[in-house]
């Protein structure tokens, strides 16, 4: 028997197994498709890449486009081919990727950003495919085994499937023998509609209050295709000098707050972004005072094998395995060693505010830029242009025991190497609010904004998080609009509305956030 | 035995009964203090009064200053009595009042605004007192009974209370004797700190899930102090046709929702906000075909109890009893038929993400304004002057099952009836960003975003909820800020930074929205 066969252990499902190319005509011009995929993990490969070179090959650039509804980023070669293609009419709702990025901002791609926690919930209440009845039309779904009761044991991350499943009319899997049976590491809650929802029962970051697979109705499965394509790994981000200061800064925090009683030794559940700063954070706890330590995040990156293999990480849970090709190597050279110690969930409960809330994790991610009052951009530079999206960050930010956000002081342009301030007047885009964050900090140092009216705030946001070059430039908007905020009686967070994007303006004319003045 | 004897079961705590006059000595200048009381139902009131008079008589003013936590505003006699003595020096998180109003605006009182479950919890955490050791020094608490237990039976509200009780050092209560007991009517949960909390056990509006009572260290009660003054009513909402045709809207919405199976006939559990809308919604409910609902809201007005009288509400979870003075004569006239069908919770429960998104709950608020792509200012003014507070509305908009958010399309100025749109480019200050709000509506129209991207949002807005005086203006600035954005490849979400906030800047110096045009 081959190893396809063996995985598929719901004997009935084998007649199923069908050549790629075989699926190919079930998809039709504006069809709603799921996915499974989180921050480019566990997601399809063959049918999405077979898709591109149909269309490549047959000159159907717009002619055969979809929604695409998938649980966050995928790989490059799926996702951003086939906005190269013109293969994608709505996305929802974080995506990576040159092309894709290009084809939103450029206002061919339709892009819906929600806080991942309600895109799930919200996509398995129909409502972003209200126009088809609440439903999609097929779900592709990377499985490493099919259990015998028919259930779907996932790979690398689990992303929305528990809803996609539940709402998709025909499910195409694609299982991947190239790489082990995750079965174990996952703990499914089946989505269940309100009123009749119950709690979820986890306590403790390794509580389990699901299944190890995804329940299906097995009469859905139109087709099973063998994949032997690895995750395009996320490739490791580089340390720097300004990623080491800001997470010397929070270490230090850290040790701050547990001498004052406010944090256990343990510290609480750390949930941590992607990128250089979040893996000097992870680099620093790992040789840090802490141990005992937990995380319940959403992206595992390769630093946090090197945190377990320091001894002071017990548990990580997570929605996805976001390792480099080196990282999975070593996940799966030493599989008895790790894989207890990690259990993944969906995206609807590992962001879910509940367990959030309930477990008090200490929430790390970068924004874009923060202002003097303490709301933060995270998607659009410049207040209109889209990256990624908001992720999770919200879920976490919002729900946290703290809130910290982490950044550059100041961003190189193309002609002043401090060109761009990330801590400005007021941000031209609101993803987190000024009643959300708790702590901002940067190279320069830390604001614990805990407590803190706002223009307590502002004043500790200039001194402690502004690079020097802007320092001056902040202190005098801030003075200006406190001036004449107060003498208007309307003083309780002064802004000046008729210059407060002057920055911001300057940057799109001259390549630098350095302003002569503030005159109008 | 006196009344006051009899409601205080407790009697090693008799000889606790105090005088007012006998407490003032406690209060010192820079002190932190916790009152019961939300949304002016529950607070004391002999205490505030008493040092308000002495502050008054001895010419105190600014020598006699406090710090100031409360689950939300209080009567205006307590609290804007304060503000006019300049006796508040700190202020969280939200407050009714002409004179606290002016002192936060004008710089004198440092308020600090956040959304109401988080509040609760970081104070509880210390984080609002962390130079006082993360303590408060005196709690005032409203009560209606004292248990054999030393347990504290609350009356109309239940606010922060289990928080402030935890970390005062002491307690003073206010026995209020011109009140029945309201004994069996709250449902308490003591506040646990990560990481050691359980899951709250409520799946239904009208599950328990703590104990009756609140639960104190008797040893830090100093003082009991009896009052017989009742709870300042608030004044009853007019309606108007605005109102109607607003509430309108939102029942044919529900209608549709209904017949197109996203909501089930009973509808969900309805969170409510305060003022004409809402009164004219509950009024609509109460007249419409929908029956067997329930409420789990912060404040129940007196229509609420029209709601009942009519049998289409079966339940209703709340912080607090909002009524007017008739309300409250009603609600005790007839207290066997409501009480059974009422029940109080503590914001920190009741404003919690994990009850709000497993029951599923209906949002509904009013902002100040909301701009085209769904962000929402809910506080401040101009982006600078603060009203009141954010309250609970991040914590209902941001976990509802449908987030609705409704306002007038326009509000008159002194020289102009429309002189303010609330539909607005880009709001100058957000509160709820375009990832939390599902549905807008004006008396204009409702504007469903559900699975709609920034651009095709901002069209629908402008289409269903602007008010006809200024739809063309914000025709024309979509259309100018799409055409520049999108040839910079950078038109996600479209805005001219240059010019966003010219209305607002107009207002301010012509008393009206209406620009003559766009040009910068």
């Amino acid at each position: 028997m081959s190893e396809l066969h063996k995985r598929i252990r719901r004997k009935s499902l084998h007649d199923k197994i069908r050549p790629v190319e075989d699926v190919i005509p079930l998809f039709k011009h504006g069809m709603s498709l799921g996915w499974s995929g989180f921050t480019p993990a566990g997601y399809p490969k063959a049918v999405p890449i077979a898709l591109a070179d149909h269309v490549e090959k047959n000159g159907l650039q717009g002619k055969l486009k979809f929604n695409l509804f998938i649980g966050a980023s995928v790989g490059v070669e799926t996702e951003d081919r086939w906005a190269s293609l013109d293969m994608i009419d709505r996305r929802w709702p974080y995506q990576t990727g040159k092309n894709i990025q290009a084809g939103i901002n450029e206002g061919r791609i339709r892009m819906g950003d929600r806080h991942l926690s309600m895109f799930a919930q919200d996509l398995g209440y129909g409502f972003y495919t209200k126009d088809n009845g609440g439903r999609l039309d097929i779900a592709i779904i990377e499985c490493s085994a099919v259990t015998e009761e028919g259930g779907l044991v996932l790979t690398a991350s689990c992303g929305a499937v528990p809803e996609i499943v539940q709402i998709a009319d025909k499910i195409i899997i694609e299982l991947n023998t190239s790489i082990p049976s995750y079965e174990g590491l996952h703990d499914i809650i089946e989505p269940v509609s309100p009123p009749n929802r119950l709690p979820y029962l986890i306590s403790r970051v390794d509580d389990r209050a699901g299944s190890p697979y995804v329940r299906i109705d097995t009469d859905k499965v139109v087709a099973i295709v063998e994949s032997k394509l690895p995750d395009n790994g996320r490739s490791f981000s580089e340390q720097d000098d300004t990623s080491e200061a800001i997470a010397s800064n929070i270490v230090d925090f850290f040790k701050f707050e547990v001498d004052n009683g406010r944090l256990p030794k343990s510290l609480l559940p750390l949930q941590s972004g992607v990128g250089s700063i979040a893996n000097a954070v992870i680099g620093g706890l790992a040789k840090g005072p802490f141990s005992g330590l937990n995380v319940w995040t959403e992206v595992l990156q390769d630093t946090m094998l090197d945190f377990f293999d320091s001894g002071k990480l017990d548990f990580a849970s997570t929605v996805s395995l976001s390792f480099s090709v080196e990282g999975f190597k070593r996940f799966y050279g030493n599989w008895e060693k790790y894989s207890g110690k990690v259990l993944m969930r969906p995206l609807s409960i590992a962001n879910h505010p509940e367990p959030i809330r309930r477990l008090g994790c200490i929430a790390m991610n970068t924004p874009v830029e923060f202002d003097i009052y303490a709301h933060a951009n995270s998607t659009l530079v410049g207040g209109t242009r889209m990256i990624n999206g908001i992720g999770g960050s919200g879920d976490f930010l919002r729900n946290a025991y703290l809130s910290i956000m982490h950044t550059p002081s100041a961003r190189p342009t193309k002609t002043d190497p401090t060109g761009i301030t990330c801590v400005v007047p007021h941000v031209p885009h609101v993803d987190h609010t000024e009643h959300d964050l708790d702590v901002l900090v940067t190279e320069q140092g830390l604001a614990d904004l805990r407590g803190l009216a706002p223009r307590d705030r502002a004043q500790l946001i200039i001194d402690k998080c502004a690079h020097p070059d802007y320092k001056p430039l902040l202190q005098e908007y801030f003075d200006m609009a406190k001036k004449d905020c107060l003498a208007r009686k309307a003083g309780h967070e002064p802004q000046l509305l008729d210059r407060v994007f002057k920055m911001q303006v300057n940057l799109a004319k001259n390549g630098t956030m350095k302003i002569d003045n503030w005159d109008i």
